[in-house]
C-alpha cells in the first residue's frame, strides 16, 4: 500500500501545494511540507461518498457533528487514556487553527507564553497574533528537556505553555518523567497547557506516545489537547482538526473564540465525516503507514549520516528528518539552495522564521514518500554534497 | 424539482441545524434560518465524487484552486458585469467570514463603519470584533435609502460602508440610482465599500440586481464584493464563499488578514470543487429555484397579509418575508413564542440582536421550502393568530 505504485505523481503535481509537487519546477522532488505522498485510506472517501448521496449540506451544529464528537472522544479515551467526553470536543478548521484559537482564547495582550525552540513556526505566530510575548525554551535536537530552565522563564505574566509532542522538527517524543515535570510546573504556576498532538500517531518503537492530559486529573483540567488529520491520514486540504478541553470553562472560552456560533467559522461537514471515518475505520491502514514510515526513517537517517558533513539523529516521532549540516561548512539556506538548484531536491532550511533560532545549521526533510522516491532524492543529495564539499 | 417529493424531511431532521429541522422539537416547522429545504443540484455532488476518486487531499493553494478562481471571475464578469480577474478572487470559509475578514482588514480600533438597519447581525458583529464603532443608517422595510442622511453620519473616522444587497431581512434590492449615489459618497469620503451580495441570485422580476462595482471603475477600485453558496445552492455546511477585490493593495490586505498563508485558515478543497460546479453547471437549476421562490414569495406574502394584524411587503430579493406584526398588539418576541408554542412554527423575531433596532415589530419567515410545507405553516400561523387576537 506504500510502494511506488501507490504514489500518483500526476495527481500530486496538480494537487499538492504548500511547497510540494504542484509548486516546484518539473523534475524537483519536494521533501518539504510534512504531507504524505500517498493517497488517503479508502474508507475516508467512501464515507464522504455515502454522505453525498442525500445532497443535503445544511448548516451543521456549531459545536460539531455528534458522530465526530463521539468518535473523537472515544479516540481520546481508548488511544490516549484521557477521560474525554463528546461535550469536550470542538472540531476546527485545522490543528493550526486549534493552536491559534487556544492562544486567542487564553492570552491577553502583554501576557507571556512559553514555546520550545526549535518548533514549528505556528506557535510563535499564534502567540504573537494574540499580542502576547513568546518566550523560548531551547530543546536542542537529541536533548532531554531542561525544565529546570523552564521554571526560570516563568513570570507573573506567563499564562500558557505550548507543548508540541511529538516535537516537530526534531521528532522528540516526551517521556513520562518529562511530562510529569512539565505538568507539575504548570500546576504550580497555574498555566494553561496547550498540547499539540497532531503527530501523536506517528511514533516509532520502542518510543511510545503519552498525552499529558492522561497523567493526572489536575493536568487534564488545565490542558487543551489539539489534534488533526493531515499528518496521519493526508487530509490537509480538507481542513479538519479538533480541540479537546475537559474543563468546561476552558471549553466555553474556546467555543466562543472559535466564532462558530456566529457562523463566521465552522468545521466543514464533509471533513467531519471524513475524519470520523478515519478514526473509526482506518486503524489497520494507519498501522501499515507507520510501519512504512519506520522503515523509511531508518533508511533515510542512515543514508543522511553517510553524507559528508551531515549528522542526523533518529526521530522518535514525526516523519521528518532534521539533519545537522554544519559539518559541510555551509549554512542551512546555502545547503537548501544547493540542493534545490543542483540536486533538484527541495528541503526546508532551518531558518528562524520556520522553526526558531535553534534550527540554525539544520535542514528538515520529509520521508513520507515511497522508498523509490526517497532513494532518488537521497542519491541526488549525496552526489551533490560529495561534489561540492572538500 | 421543487415540489414536496423533493423535500427529504428525515435527512433534514438529521442535518439541518442553525435553528432548523434538526434543532426544533418534532412537529415544529422551522421557517427560521434562510437555508433551503431542497437538496443541492446534482452536478455539485457529482463534481465532489469525481474529485474523491484519486483520494488525494493535500494542502491546496492558499489563494484558492485555479479552477475556482477562474469560474468565480467569469461569474463576476458575465453575470455581474464586473471586470474581475482570477487574481482578484479569494475563496473563504463562508460569506460570513468574508464580512468578518473585510472588517478585520480595513478597520482599526476606534474607526467607524456604517451599516444599515435592519440588516443581518453579522455586520455589526464583524465591525465590533474589529473594535470599530458601528453607525446605523435606517432603511425601513419598503423605503428608499436616504443617502442624504448617510452623508451626515460620516466623520473623519469613517472608513467603511457595509452594503447588503439584496438587503436581508427586508428583501430590498438597491436601484441603480441608489447605488450611484452611494458610490459617489464613498468616493468623496474615501470609504471602502463592503458589498455583501450573497443574495444576489435571488431577485424577483421586474427587479434586477446590480453590483455596485459594475457601475464605475472608481467604485470597483474601492469595493470588496462578497458572495457565498449557501443561499443559492444550499451549501452552508460546506463553508464556502468568496471575496473579490480588484484593487491589488486591498486584495493583499484581505489575503494577509485571512491567515491562509500560515495554514491557520483556508478554503476546503472539496467545497471549492463544489462551488465551481455550482457556478459552471447549475444555471438551469438556479433559474428553476428562483421561479419556485418567486411563486412562494407571492403566495406567502399574500397569505400573510390576510392574517389579522400582519402587514407584509413583497421582498424584491432574498427568500424571506419580513412581516410587520404591530397590528396584533403584540411584540415580535411574543408572536414568535405564540407561533412556536401553539402554531408549532418557528420564525425569527425582529430582535435588535438579530437585525438591529429597526427590526422591532417584525418577524422573518423563510419561504425556501415546498408549497405544501409553506401552506401547512401558514395555515397554522393563521389559525393561531385568528384565535388569539381580538
Amino acid at each position: 500500500m506504500f510502494d511506488p505504485t501507490h504514489v500518483d505523481l500526476p495527481t500530486l503535481r496538480k494537487r499538492a501545494h504548500n511547497l510540494r509537487w504542484a509548486t516546484v519546477p518539473p523534475g524537483v522532488i519536494p521533501l518539504t511540507a510534512a504531507d504524505p505522498d500517498f493517497p488517503c485510506p479508502a474508507p475516508v472517501t467512501e464515507a464522504i461518498a455515502a454522505f453525498l448521496a442525500k445532497r443535503y449540506f445544511s448548516y451543521g451544529p456549531p459545536e460539531g457533528l455528534p458522530e465526530f464528537r463521539d468518535s473523537m472522544a472515544r479516540f481520546f479515551q481508548e488511544k490516549r487514556n484521557i477521560p474525554a467526553s463528546p461535550a469536550s470536543i470542538l472540531p476546527v478548521d485545522s490543528a493550526a487553527f486549534g493552536i491559534y484559537l487556544t492562544c486567542k482564547a487564553f492570552l491577553q495582550p502583554g501576557d507571556e507564553a512559553i514555546l520550545f525552540d526549535p518548533v514549528d513556526f505556528l506557535f510563535r505566530y499564534a502567540i504573537e497574533e494574540a499580542q502576547a510575548k513568546a518566550i523560548t525554551l531551547p530543546i536542542p535536537a537529541g536533548s532531554a528537556a531542561d525544565f529546570g530552565r523552564l521554571k526560570k522563564l516563568i513570570t507573573p505574566r506567563t499564562k500558557l505553555i505550548c507543548l508540541c509532542n511529538p516535537l516537530n522538527p526534531t521528532g522528540k517524543v516526551f517521556t513520562k518523567d518529562e511530562l510529569l515535570e512539565l505538568g507539575e510546573i504548570a500546576c504550580q504556576h497555574d498555566l494553561i497547557i496547550l498540547s499539540d498532538e497532531i503527530w501523536s500517531d506517528i511514533v516509532y518503537k520502542p518510543h511510545s506516545f503519552i498525552s499529558i492530559a492522561s497523567l493526572d486529573p489536575g493536568f487534564c483540567d488545565r490542558t487543551v489537547t489539539i489534534t488533526g488529520f493531515s499528518k496521519s491520514y493526508g487530509l490537509a486540504g480538507l481542513r479538519i482538526g479538533a480541540v479537546m478541553a475537559s474543563n468546561r470553562k476552558h471549553y466555553t472560552r474556546l467555543y466562543e473564540a472559535s466564532l462558530h456560533q456566529s457562523t463566521v467559522h465552522g468545521a466543514n461537514l464533509l471533513s467531519q465525516v471524513a475524519a470520523t471515518a478515519a478514526l473509526d475505520h482506518c486503524g489497520q491502514w494507519l498501522n501499515e503507514f507507520v510501519s512504512h514510515l519506520h522503515a523509511m526513517r531508518d533508511h533515510c537517517v542512515s543514508r543522511l549520516n553517510r553524507i559528508p558533513g551531515f549528522a542526523c539523529g533518529y526521530p522518535e516521532g514525526c516523519y521528518v528528518a532534521f539533519a545537522d549540516i554544519t559539518g559541510t561548512g555551509r549554512s542551512a539556506i546555502e545547503i537548501r539552495d544547493l540542493l534545490f538548484d543542483q540536486a533538484k531536491v527541495a528541503v526546508v532550511p532551518g531558518l528562524p522564521e520556520w522553526f526558531g533560532p535553534g534550527a540554525a545549521g539544520h535542514i528538515r526533510l520529509s520521508f513520507a514518500t515511497s522508498k523509490a522516491i526517497l532513494d532518488e532524492a537521497l542519491d541526488r543529495i549525496t552526489g551533490t554534497i560529495r561534489n561540492k564539499t572538500p
